[in-house]
């Protein structure tokens, strides 16, 4: 599985990962955008059937952003069975499925299954048609189950690499554990509510200096107003020490005027 | 919001959802493929700041595969401030964000986000960056929270019009009530319980007659994993018809034989 020409690690190629197979593909371009597609959303193993302009194709490589180990791995095949005959199960992408009886998934549902049967040790594969045409009825009959993106109904029309995108994106987030929110605080942290007091008290005091919580029936509540502004989000160690500077400053700026 | 030339009808336009805003984009085809992704999740507020090569551009519209409507209503700014100036939450895309205190949501959590800011009333905006360099950090100084796709580590790279996509795929998404899983059936129906048990019936009087039952010790078992295989995935109605025609035809060229 190593590329013919050392293209860049893009990651690791796992034995019951999907098979993407294009069938059809009329142009080489589109199977290029197809494998970089592939490794976005971590999809290593590609297959072809019947190219329209033959295999392998230039163009494919260049505009594949560098997924070159993809297409260098790329399998061949002249018709959907031959390429479909060691799998052990078969989606077949379709936006509007017609006449077939057929299970009928989303993109995300399909990719939940997928990655089940990965783990059970089977080894599926995705068909995804021609550019224009589409999937034929021979084909889908091919398939265990049929995709179908929920998408606007009034403008379905993707291309081929984002087609395959959508299903990739779907994979990899089968897998994924990213926090749907973080704070991305780098070098710093999220201050502590001691960090966050002392600040407070920074602040109170200058205020109280300045005379502008002099009235004593409001200032409860104005105190309170400025503790819920500042903890309505997190904040960090560093920008506490930024605000604490920057009442200081303002502070020495009105006590050199007076 | 009609388009100038009165473009395909390609949905309903919500006065509170997220309006994507291009940042300095360089390809006017870019900007149409934009267009056509946006289309295709239900996203049609468009606005451009600074586009490279001015605007409007027909090889946008050439690009957006009948997006039309998104482009003749698309607003152009000469800054990122005044492209947000009316919005009340800035979303930024930003693949790998460096050096910035900031919440950090994948796209999912993003969409569920701008799905309830929209609910709430309140208008909300996407930044894109330029091609090849992204948004800057000044224009990510501008957004409330930044939006950084779950991809595979190893190979992020994504065009524009991917990314504007993924964010409109998961923004459709949100709204999506399509179940996982379901059986396409068309003109038939599901069979019931009935159903089956009469085709069953059909199937087991035949063999009997042909003596494959004949091991009476045997017999209930391989009744069993008959219904098992048959009862494994939901079957239409229509194809019990075809199953029994299957076992009427072959039990009577069998009956011709002998």
């Amino acid at each position: 599985m190593t590329g013919r020409d050392g293209g860049a690690d893009i990651g690791p190629l796992g034995d019951f990962d999907p098979v993407v197979i294009l069938v059809r593909p009329q142009l080489a371009e589109n199977i290029g955008t197809t494998a970089r597609a592939m490794a976005n959303g971590g999809l290593f193993h590609l297959r072809i059937v019947a190219p329209r302009d033959g295999w392998p194709q230039e163009r494919a490589w260049y505009a594949s952003s560098g997924a070159d180990r993809i297409l260098d791995a790329a399998q061949v095949f002249e018709t959907v069975d031959d390429a479909v005959a060691d799998l052990h199960r078969i989606f077949a992408t379709c936006p509007r499925p017609r006449h077939v009886v057929k299970p009928v998934m989303t993109a995300r549902g399909a990719a939940a299954e997928l990655r089940v049967a990965s783990t059970r040790g089977l080894r599926t594969g995705i068909l995804f048609g021609p550019e224009r045409a589409g999937l034929d009825n021979e084909d889908m009959a091919r398939a265990d189950t049929l995709v179908r993106y929920p998408l606007n109904p009034k403008f379905m029309s993707l291309n081929l690499a984002q087609a395959v995108l959508i299903m990739a994106y779907e994979w990899f987030l089968t897998e994924d554990m990213t926090p749907p929110r973080e704070l991305m605080t780098n070098e710093t942290h999220v201050a502590t509510k001691g960090e966050m007091e002392n600040f407070m008290s920074h602040l109170i005091r200058d205020l109280d200096e300045t005379n502008f919580l002099r009235n004593e029936q409001k200032r409860p509540g104005m105190v309170r107003n400025l503790r819920h502004f500042f903890t309505r989000g997190e904040v960090t160690e560093q920008e506490l020490r930024t605000l604490h500077g920057v009442v200081s400053e303002l502070s020495s700026a009105r006590r050199n005027r007076s």
